[in-house]
C-alpha cells in the first residue's frame, strides 16, 4: 500500500504529474487544457483566497465584479496589450442563436472592461485613489498545459487602481508586493525574490512590472504573481480623466497586480515529498488528523470516545481537524493516505495514550515522534503547528540557497542550469545578451537590483547596471 | 438633496431600475445584457455567500472548480435539457488563433461537465453520496435584460448530488430548500412560497423541481431558486454507474440546486421605500453608519473622539459600522446618502449626545428615534438591529397577506392580477388549463399542495387535485 510516486529526485517533473492527481488536488477535465479542481484542492485556494481577500480589504481596497466577456475593440485599444494577449484570445462568435456583430473575448485579463468602467467612476480627485478587486476566472488559450502551472482557464484575483499622483500609484506597487510576500512567505512558507522584469517580459501594456519568483526543487524559476505600474497609457486610451485640486484635467496613474492558482503549485513544488504533499498548517484546510488504532483485544469503545472527545475539543480551539472513522482501512493504508495528502500533524491513539492520558503526535515533514500530554491538547498541538511552518521556511530557504548559484560568464552559466540550478549574475542590460539566453531555454527572471555592479555583464563582458535572477522557468 | 426616486407606489418598475444604480449596486455594463456589480453591490453578495457557504458546508457539501467551456456534445446528451437551454448558447468557435473542431459553450449551468466526472468519482456505493457545489458564474442569452433579476451573465451557487436511492435524493432536495428557507427568510427577511414547478415550468431534464416564491409588492412572483430531482436521467446520459453493496451495477439518483444574484434583486424589491435600499441587519454589509453633527460653536474635537470610540467599540463588538467623516457633505445630505443606500440603523453624535453620554438611534425602517445610553452600546444596538430584521419580516409577512387573493375563477383571477396581486386557486392539473394563463400574461407559480381540492379548477372548473399559486411573474 505504497503511494507509488515516481522518484522525486530524478523525475521530479513527473512526480509532480502525478501527485497532484492521487492526492486529489485536480481531476482531468474533458475540455482541452482546462483543470477539474477537486474538493481537496478548492479547500486550499478557500484558505489562500480567506487570508489574501482580508489583506486586500485591510489595505483599502474593496471587491467589484465585471463582465466575463470584454468586447474585441476595448482589447484593442492599448496596442502592446491586445499584441500580448490576442493570439490566447476564446472568442464567442455566437450567442442567443445568431452571429455577433461583434466578437466577444472571454477576459484574459479585465484591464480594458475595468478602466471602461473607470472612466465612468472618476470625475474629480476625491473620487482617487479608487481601489478595486476582482477574484474569477480567467482565459488564455496555452499549447502546453499543466495543471495549477499553465492552464487555458485559471482562478485569481486581479487588482485595478488608480491614482493622482505618479508617487502614490508606484507605492500601490510596492504595497501590494509586500502583502504577497506576507501571504507566499508567511502563509504557503514558500521564498520568494522580489525585483523587475526586463523590458521584454514586462506586462503587455505596463511602464514596469515587479514580479515575485521563487526557485523550485529542480532549480527552475517560476514567476508567483506580479504588480505592474500602467502609468497613464491606459487612462489615456480610455480617456479616463479627472479635475485636479487646482480644477485642471489630468490623466490618473494606474496599476494591476494579481496572483492564481498558481499558488497551489508552488507549494506542492517546495514542500512535496517521496511520500506526498505537505501542506503549509496555515493554509492546510486539515491541520490535524487523527487516526485511532484499534489492536485486538483493544476497548474500542474507549478508543473512538477518546479520539472523539479530542476532536471535538481541537475543532472548537479552531484547530482544522479530521477524524478518520473510516471502518475498513488499516492504520497503515490510513497513514499513507494522509501523507499523500500532506496533513501537516498527524495524532494516532491506541490504548497506551488512553491508558496514560496522552496522545502520538507524528510530523509530517520529518516524521518525528512526540508524546505529549492530553491535558492541554490544543495549546501543545499550536504548538507544533508552528514548529511545523517554521521548520518547512527554513528547510525551502535552506534550499533556495543551495539552488542559487552566482557567475561572472555565460558558459558557468550553462553549466549551473544544466546542473538544476538558478543564477544570480549582472547584465549589462542590452536585449541583445537577454537574447543569448533563449538558445538555452533560460531568461532573465527578473532584476534585483539597478545600480553599478562591480562585476561585468555575464554575457558580453561589459560594464553591468543590474544584478538579475537568471534561469529556466516555468 | 432628496434623493429623487421615482414614485415606489405607482411606478414600482423605474423605482427598481434606478435605485439600483443611485445606490451604486450596480453600474450599466459596455456588455449587452451584462451587468457591473459595484463593491456595495458585490459585498452583499458576499454577505449573502458567507451565510450559504457556511450552511452548504455544514450539511455535508464540499465546493468544487469546474471548466466554464462545455463541449457542446456533452450538452446534447440530455434531450430535454438542450433543447431549454440552447437558444440562450453564448458559443466560442475560435481560440488560440485557430477555429475549434467542436463549439464550446459558455456554461449555462454545469450538470452536463460534473456528471462527466460524477462518472469518473462514482465506483462504488461507498463513493456516494457524493455532495458538490460550485460558486460560479454563468452565461444565458437574454433577450429583456434586468440587473439582479435576468442578465445574460449571472452569479450563483449551484449544487450537484449523487444518491444511492431515490429515497435519499428526494430528502436532499428537501433539505436544500429547507437551507434556502432558512437564508431568505432568516436572514434576508423575504417570507416564501414553497412548492412544485408544473411539467411545464420544471427544470429542463429534471423529474421534478422545488421551488421558492416570493410577492414582490408589485403583486408579480419571482422565483427566487430551485431544487431540482434529476433522477437517472442524467446518469444514464453520462453513464454513471456504482457497484451497490449487493455487487449489482445501478445507476445513482441525482439533484441539482441552486441560488443567484436575483436574491440581491429581491432584496431591494421586498424592503425599499422612497427613500432607497433597506438592506435586513443580517445581511448588510454596513448595518450601522455614525454620523457627527457639528454645530457652531461646538467642540468638534470632542464630538469626533466621542464617534471615533464608539466606532471602534462597535467594529471590536463584530458590528459592521462606518463612521462617516467627510468634512464636505452636510449632516443632512449623509442622512440621505445612507438612507438611499440601506443602511438599516443610523446613530447621530452631536453635542447633546457627548454631554448626557447617549447615542441618538435612528430606524431606517419607521424612522423612530431613540436615546440609548453610551454604555453598553454594543449590546444595547445589537438590540436594534434585531428589532430592525424582525420588523422587516413580520412587516413583509403582512404585505405578502394583502397581496395574495383567493379565487375559484378565471374572471375573478384576471381581477386580482390586474389589481397587481397574485392569487391562490385550484387546478385540474390540464396543461390546456396552464395555457389559458398565458393569454393574460401569468402562469402557475407552483403547486403548494397536491391533494383532492374542495374547490374546482378556476379555469374550467372540473375536479381539481391541486392547489395553486397563479401569477404573473419577473
Amino acid at each position: 500500500m505504497h503511494n507509488h510516486l515516481p522518484d522525486i529526485k530524478n523525475n521530479f517533473s513527473e512526480w509532480y504529474n502525478e501527485v497532484i492527481y492521487k492526492a486529489q488536488l485536480v481531476d482531468h477535465s474533458p475540455v482541452r487544457g482546462t483543470m477539474v479542481v477537486m474538493p481537496y484542492g478548492t479547500a486550499i485556494w478557500e484558505q489562500i483566497q480567506n487570508v489574501l481577500d482580508k489583506q486586500i480589504k485591510e489595505t483599502g481596497h474593496r471587491n467589484a465584479l465585471f463582465p466575463l466577456f470584454i468586447p474585441k475593440s476595448f482589447l484593442e485599444k492599448e496596442k502592446e496589450h491586445v499584441a500580448g494577449f490576442s493570439p490566447e484570445f476564446a472568442v464567442v462568435t455566437h450567442a442567443g442563436g445568431k452571429d455577433l456583430e461583434e466578437p466577444l473575448i472571454v477576459r484574459p485579463t479585465s484591464e480594458t472592461i475595468i478602466h471602461h468602467m473607470f472612466s465612468r467612476w472618476i470625475k474629480s480627485w476625491r473620487d482617487l485613489p479608487l481601489k478595486i478587486n476582482q477574484w474569477c476566472s480567467v482565459v488564455r488559450w496555452e499549447m502546453r498545459p499543466r495543471p495549477f502551472l499553465r492552464t487555458t482557464e485559471f482562478f485569481w484575483q486581479e487588482g485595478h487602481t488608480a491614482h493622482a499622483t505618479e508617487k502614490e500609484a508606484l507605492e500601490e506597487v510596492d504595497l501590494m508586493v509586500l502583502e504577497y510576500q506576507k501571504l507566499i512567505e508567511g502563509f504557503l512558507a514558500i521564498p520568494i525574490i522580489m525585483g523587475k522584469k526586463t523590458e521584454k517580459e514586462k506586462f503587455p501594456g505596463a511602464v514596469m512590472t515587479k514580479t515575485f519568483e521563487g526557485i523550485m526543487p529542480d532549480g527552475k524559476a517560476l514567476q508567483m504573481g506580479t504588480s505592474h505600474y500602467l502609468s497613464q497609457n491606459f487612462a489615456h486610451a480610455f480617456d479616463m480623466k479627472f479635475q485636479d485640486k487646482e480644477g485642471n484635467l489630468s490623466y490618473p496613474y494606474l496599476t494591476s497586480w494579481g496572483v492564481t492558482t498558481r499558488l497551489i503549485g508552488a507549494m506542492v513544488m517546495m514542500h512535496g515529498d517521496q511520500k506526498g504533499l505537505i501542506i503549509p498548517p496555515k493554509i492546510a484546510p486539515i491541520q490535524v488528523v487523527i487516526i485511532p488504532i484499534i489492536k485486538k483485544n483493544a476497548n474500542e469503545a474507549e478508543i473512538m470516545d477518546y479520539a472523539k472527545k479530542l476532536h471535538q475539543e481541537l475543532k472548537n480551539q479552531n484547530i482544522l481537524c479530521h477524524l478518520d472513522e473510516d471502518q475498513h482501512n488499516t492504520p497503515g493504508t490510513k497513514f499513507y493516505h494522509w501523507e499523500l495528502r500532506g496533513v501537516p500533524l498527524r495524532i494516532e491513539i491506541g490504548a497506551q495514550e488512553c491508558e496514560k492520558n496522552t496522545l502520538t503526535c507524528v510530523n509530517r515533514v520529518n516524521n518525528e515522534k512526540q508524546i505529549i500530554s492530553r491535558s492541554d491538547a490544543a495549546k501543545n498541538i499550536d504548538f507544533l503547528l508552528k514548529n511545523i511552518q517554521e521548520l518547512l521556511f527554513s528547510q525551502a530557504k535552506k534550499r533556495e540557497k543551495e539552488l542559487l548559484g552566482t557567475t561572472k560568464t555565460l558558459n558557468d552559466f550553462i553549466e549551473i542550469i544544466e546542473n538544476n540550478r538558478s543564477a544570480k549574475t549582472n547584465w549589462c542590460g542590452k536585449s541583445s545578451c537577454e537574447e543569448k539566453l533563449k538558445e538555452h531555454k533560460a531568461s532573465i527572471r527578473c532584476i534585483v537590483a539597478d545600480a553599478v555592479q562591480s562585476n561585468n555583464c555575464f554575457v558580453c563582458n561589459e560594464k553591468s547596471n543590474h544584478e538579475i535572477i537568471a534561469a529556466r522557468a516555468y
